[in-house]
């Protein structure tokens, strides 16, 4: 079951040149950054209720927000959802019609399973759905 | 100061055809559907955590949703953010330099007062800044 959002990805050339927007103008605070190294984006963390904003910057070319940012530019790049129970909701949606890029759920940031839906059978949302490690 | 993330808008073509993708494929719960007649759109809101998302569908060929699905097909239009106080938060983001769509808030839906920020100047994201009417 879907429990809340766990974050909003934004696609963005530079973190630093974003920042002072987010910080100064909005007033909202930067609580952390790291390097994503296996999907080649720098993260900057932004809490904000019960979920937080994500701002991506590609650290090569070949990253999928590089290859976003060329096609669409700056912008919302995906919504992911916390889930109870990442497998259950993977087997729904694909039952449903779902397609999906990862048919199972793959090592995310923070130690998390995720797992990403086409946003072609999404009506145009990338979507991506992620679970806490389940513990044997 | 924002407080939360108000609602996030996906502009859709049909929301009777986008439904069975939140309430089947990923088990959400459509809790209320209301046409907004100001903005030429009919809306159906998803509640998830503390926010909610909520779909988009042009009411007639002028809406901005019609013209945003035109030029960019379906998906993420903007992000709402609640405020405690909308007039500092304009202010202090057209001080700071962002581009102002509303200058002063207009009346949004539920008795919200509202006001857009322009997305050349907040690196690509439409954001829609949300608060309760005053009392006086």
């Amino acid at each position: 079951m879907i429990q809340k959002i766990s974050h909003i990805g934004i696609a963005v050339k530079n973190i630093d040149e974003v920042l002072p927007y987010y910080e100064k103008s909005l007033g909202m605070k930067c609580t952390a950054r790291e390097e994503v190294a296996s999907q080649k984006v720098k993260v900057a963390f932004f809490p904000v209720g019960d979920t937080r904003i994500e701002l991506l910057e590609p650290t090569s070319p070949e990253s999928p927000i590089a290859k976003f940012l060329e096609q669409k530019g700056e912008g919302i790049h995906h919504i992911a959802f916390d889930t109870d129970n990442i497998e259950d909701q993977l087997k729904n949606a694909k039952e449903s019609g779902v397609r999906l890029i990862n048919e199972t759920p793959i090592p995310g940031a923070h130690g998390m399973q995720v797992a990403f839906l086409h946003p072609k059978s999404t009506f145009g949302v990338l979507t991506e759905l992620c679970a806490e490690p389940k513990h044997h």
